[in-house]
């Protein structure tokens, strides 16, 4: 009638799988959510209620663009105290979790033909909206110590941005060491490359090298606070260079999307020293989910593993059957994972599945994966 | 170094003066937020420590695309009860605020050069999104009746999209008549026009004319639970069409922002019912301190109203002086209005400005119309 034509989008194979989720789901490994355990469910009410006390009617407010400054003022405190990230509080932009980070970032960074190098496989959801606004994805071969900075070095042609998880990777669970983070900032110096890193999982690891952006101001940093407090508060946030930080703060004002409430909670949960005793419980709970895991593939589905992880929620596999068909078995056995086609770049690998250890319970991973192996047969 | 330029873009003019905002401002002209008096803070407390009882850790889980069901479904029954309007509750998707709506609808809907026809002039803040995508803005006169359909006939010479505040005008205060509404429905079809209706304010006003999509479902309806429970939950949505729905829910996966926390504290607010116990409370006050800034422009800045405001928050004045440089005057005395002349299209109005009487106090109106006033002259 008026002539619009919407454009195509595809589902998140992430989102997909989620939606199958049903009550007979006892081995989860397709969420990226935090262990249920591991949300503190009572500190976020005593929070909430202190919030309520000490701002009244203002903790329902419009937030404004940029983020509450009480809340910039903490993470820039807590990115110092656990990640050794140096920067003034006017330069962290609170978004609605790093999806919506990166999102905004995309509408300013890229435009049609932006090349944008990313790992191949990378996480799929934040890829889309780099892809959305017309860039033009390049992957580069990860390696198990992450991204393969020789390989890049000969595909970057041109400046462009570099997309990247160096920790606890997405998903392939791989980790870049020190070396080759300083080789990273090196090139990317050198070949006109602005990096955009995203790291939601090295608080959560004492296994992690700390992040790039600790190491160079010129990175632009995405974190979330989604894996520490829970992704329901929907807080992110972006340190943003000095060139950068006035325009994320007026393109948010096209959405003004994070709430003023849980900006609020978010800041009293940091300022009471709540991750504190989230890390203390978080760090040796996943290194042993990933344990079990990388034992029971070993045990069940030996020689399945694509990437060797280190540390994180995810391990890539390759099924030796295609992923949507194994999908569809295995949830009658109980257990869910991420078909990981999408994850890549220019190829198809319908035999590859991303499995997480987030959210299943520990005394369920082996009989979990032991589901998975047997659906792969049908 | 990259060769990346990122877009400009500018500063609404509500965030830059309530960026102006300090502790001395006692005459609020400026904000859109509602009545913090209004602000059912204890009712929010309450259904807050219920929605931890009832749904535990899954409170803080991601939200998912289109919004949780049971909001969905209680903002069904809201919209059936209120508003008149009927809907599967499938074709309601839950954004992070009625801004947000309206910038996935623009990344929807809007392509470079797509025409987007508006009230002229029209709220800054919402436009911007529709203008960054690349759409061609093209005002429309609008009337003490809003906006002027025998003007839109002969301006709508080519399909595109009639984004309208039909009801309450930002920042006129005008509303359309019913008999408008019908021209404007049959004249959309016949010029193949899609309607977006941003809808605010109708809830909150006894005087305001029930939607245009309670008598049309072609109509893109956008509505908020802001100025009823705070804008700090960030609980807007959309009413789609089929043709829409998925595209909405799909887009939704880039950002991901809404919180699940405030969806379900929006939910059981609304079950409970706090929307009666609100509006019977917001109607007769916001009708109240309309009048009285009627009253008080009439007395101490006789013909400064451009329009003749029937319901809501706004009036839009002419100075007779330039606003930015009263407003400098008008702060020193304790005022702060919006400055509007971003509000027109294709022109510039420098001594308009728009005066809300959300937020200020009832027995301070006259006294700051009257600040305002004093500050025409320096």
């Amino acid at each position: 009638m008026s002539g619009i034509r919407i454009p195509r989008i595809n589902w998140s194979p992430v989102e997909l799988t989620s939606r199958l989720i049903g009550r007979g789901v006892k081995f989860n490994f397709a969420s990226g959510s935090p262990d249920p355990s591991l949300i503190p469910i009572n500190i976020i009410k005593e929070s909430m209620n202190q919030v309520i006390a000490e701002f009244g009617p203002a903790a329902l407010a419009y937030p404004g663009a940029g983020g509450l400054r009480e809340l910039r003022i903490e993470v820039s405190r807590y990115l110092l105290k656990y990640l050794k990230i140096s920067t003034n509080w006017r330069n962290i932009i609170i978004t609605s979790g790093a999806q919506h980070a990166i999102k905004l970032l995309s509408q300013l960074l890229v435009h049609r033909g932006t090349r944008i190098y990313v790992e191949n496989p990378t996480f799929y959801e934040t890829i889309a909206p780099l892809k959305f606004q017309g860039g033009k994805l390049i992957g580069v071969p990860i390696t198990n110590g992450g991204i393969d900075v020789g390989s890049l070095e000969k595909i970057a042609g041109e400046p462009g941005i570099l997309y990247t998880i160096p920790s606890c990777h997405n998903p392939t669970g791989t980790c870049m060491d020190i070396e080759d983070r300083r080789h990273l900032i090196d090139l990317s110096r050198e070949k006109g490359l602005l990096i955009v890193e995203d790291d939601p999982y090295t608080i959560l690891s004492r296994e992690a090298v700390l992040p790039i952006r600790s190491m160079s101001s010129d990175v632009i940093y995405v974190g979330t606070l989604s894996k520490l407090l829970g992704p329901g508060l929907r807080i992110g946030f972006v340190v943003a260079p000095d060139w950068l930080r006035g325009g994320l703060e007026r393109i948010e004002q096209h959405d003004f999307s994070t709430s003023t409430l849980t900006q609020l909670i978010a800041y009293r949960l940091l300022k009471r020293g709540a991750v504190e005793e989230i890390i203390e419980k978080a760090r040796p709970l996943y290194r042993r989910k990933l344990s079990i895991l990388l034992d029971s593939l070993e045990r069940y589905m030996p020689g399945s593993l694509m990437y060797e992880p280190k540390c994180g929620f995810y391990a890539l596999i390759s099924l030796g059957a295609p992923a949507a068909e194994t999908l569809r078995n295995a949830i009658r056995l109980g257990a869910v994972f991420v078909p990981a086609s999408k994850f890549f770049i220019g190829e198809e690998k319908r035999d590859a599945a991303r499995l997480s250890v987030s959210t299943i319970k520990e005394e369920n991973i082996e009989d979990g994966v032991r589901a998975i192996a047997k659906a792969r047969s049908g």
